[in-house]
């Protein structure tokens, strides 16, 4: 089963995603640099995938360090601050960075191994967002009937995540395991294609039927009526129930509010951010190229400005509900919901 | 001055659209077939254009066309019924194949050579439509104030009419003369990218500023209040207020709403279908290669479906106002606009 982000030993295999669908190819980062690089070139992206990547990354560096355990810890700081401004609009980046700094933080007041508390912490962030990601197809294939046709943007899938089923599409796999029949249709999204390169490539491999759209044709599925539900990943979700997520989401939630299809977020409680405020945060510009090229090849004039962002805000109305590993959730969130999360049993059993 | 779509002598002159803005070529189509094939892979487009180019390909076979009156009239109807099947959503096409048609006919039967009529009908439609144009312009002028920011969707402007000002693009090209500064945001328009390719080598060569973005991302920059006022041409009007334009339309229409930013829709009286039903249009599907293909390169897996719908419905709540050459409209319609367009003088003495 391949991933698209592992930690082996000492090196960090990113499934490169810019190469897809033509070539598959494992990228074997031995630094926190060649990771940090690769996550600043999209070779590995997805907020989860992308926090989980950096979170090896530092892994990396606190198995590579020496020197005391205050330089060793001054030393991990600086990485995990490059890291974090490798792709500073997902809510995961910042939170697996954290995590893996408590850990070695531990560590070094209980006199352990720093860099195998880097590597513990990893792995058993790993597990858990396997079992997340479970959870959440299981709460999302509730949400799907037999012969149901699901639109998604950019890709929420495995590739976005480090476990094998990833965030929307999760669903799709654990209501195909149910004996439903679903068609996806996918936006190509521009300006890096994840839905048409990545979605389709995932998707069509596991033998779901999936036609691919332009970001433009949303519109138009959705007031013919072909689409049944809409599903999205999620960089960041706020307390209110605003979404941060790929450039694109918002006019698919716009319009399909309109027609009255439901439309739901996917997101690991890893991607929420109940203290942040939506005005604060920091919508990533990326270079001028991706927008100007297309497959490499340029198509706006010389001279014409382009624009890059990476991400877009949808409100709270527009969204049917949010789909986590605790259920199917609404806002606005408790402020007990990310402690939770973090391995307190609540009442009834569940994480 | 270039033109998107010329006639001259027995020629028709087309710009070749599919090269900008990397070469600038002009097609010199001898034969109505010629004309046919450049309409349907998109050479010449926007459906102002588009129309005219047909009428153009009429009168050529118009000119060539040998035999009885009644052998050329049924030879024409035959060029004519070809034409009309290159591209089924536009009205313009029909619209001017029919005035074409018309004036042959009146000369078979007043005894005049039809490959005249044709070409002077012709002739005389290219004048109106230049007059159209600049007083669309001209209203259109007065919605924009000094500083403006104008979004754009897909190529409104000269390339897209047989005129020299467009049909959205022409209230910028007049506000300017008025001494207005504006800027443009273009999105590229997925899948042929006439907003990347064309909007932006029309615009910036007369240094007008432009700014290209995804498609997917006017969402983010309506929200952000980036945008004083949406401004798109139109492939048909129906009576009610519906509007069929490049697809990729109706969710930058359901954004601007959200935000309270005024859309227009420009529309020459000849893209108006007054007895049509929306229903009953057909949106033509063009070829998977468009979209699986990005600037000649195959970007979906092999064995992925795709769809190709060239058009969307915007419903008439989400437009601010219609601009035409009579001025500044709202719908539902009147069923006299039209016979006013075809030369009926109006109290007032506007056409």
């Amino acid at each position: 089963m391949m991933r698209a982000v592992e930690l082996r030993g000492d090196r960090v295999l990113i499934l490169d995603q810019t190469l897809l669908p033509h070539r598959v190819k494992v990228l074997e980062c031995r630094t926190p640099e060649q990771v940090r690089r690769a996550i600043a070139e999209m070779r590995v992206r997805g907020a989860p995938a992308v926090g989980m990547a950096a979170a090896m990354a530092l892994a990396l560096a606190a198995l590579r360090s020496g020197g005391s355990p205050e330089e060793r810890l001054r030393e991990l700081e600086e990485v995990a601050e490059e890291l974090r401004r490798t792709r500073p609009t997902g809510a995961d980046l910042f939170r697996r960075l954290e995590e893996v700094m408590a850990a070695v933080r531990k560590a070094a007041r209980e006199g352990r191994e720093l860099g195998r508390a880097a590597v513990e912490e990893v792995r058993r962030r790993l597990r858990e967002h396997e079992e997340v990601e479970r959870r959440m197809g299981e709460h999302g294939a509730r949400l799907i009937r037999d012969g149901s046709t699901v639109l998604t943007h950019c890709n929420a899938g495995w590739l976005a995540t480090p476990g094998r089923y990833g965030t929307a599409l999760s669903c799709i796999r654990f209501a195909r395991r149910q004996g439903k029949r679903v068609r996806v249709l996918a936006t190509e999204t521009r300006p890096l294609l994840q839905g048409a390169r990545l979605t389709a490539w995932e998707l069509s491999r596991e033998g779901i039927e999936v036609t691919v759209i332009t970001d433009g044709m949303a519109g138009y599925c959705l007031s013919k009526g072909m689409v049944d539900l809409v599903v999205v990943g999620a960089d960041r979700v706020f307390r209110d129930g605003h979404v941060i997520n790929k450039v694109g989401t918002y006019p698919i939630a716009a319009v399909a509010k309109r027609h009255g299809v439901p439309f739901y977020v996917f997101a690991p409680l890893s991607t929420f951010d109940l203290s942040g405020r939506v005005e604060e945060v920091e919508i990533e510009h990326r270079g001028e190229e991706e927008v100007a090229k297309v497959a490499g090849r340029r198509v706006v004039p010389r001279g014409v400005r382009v624009l890059n962002p990476a991400f877009d805000l949808t409100p709270p109305e527009l969204v049917t509900a949010f789909v986590t590993e605790r259920g199917i959730l609404h806002p606005p969130f408790s402020r007990d919901l990310l402690s939770g999360a973090r391995g307190r049993v609540l009442p009834g059993g569940r994480v």
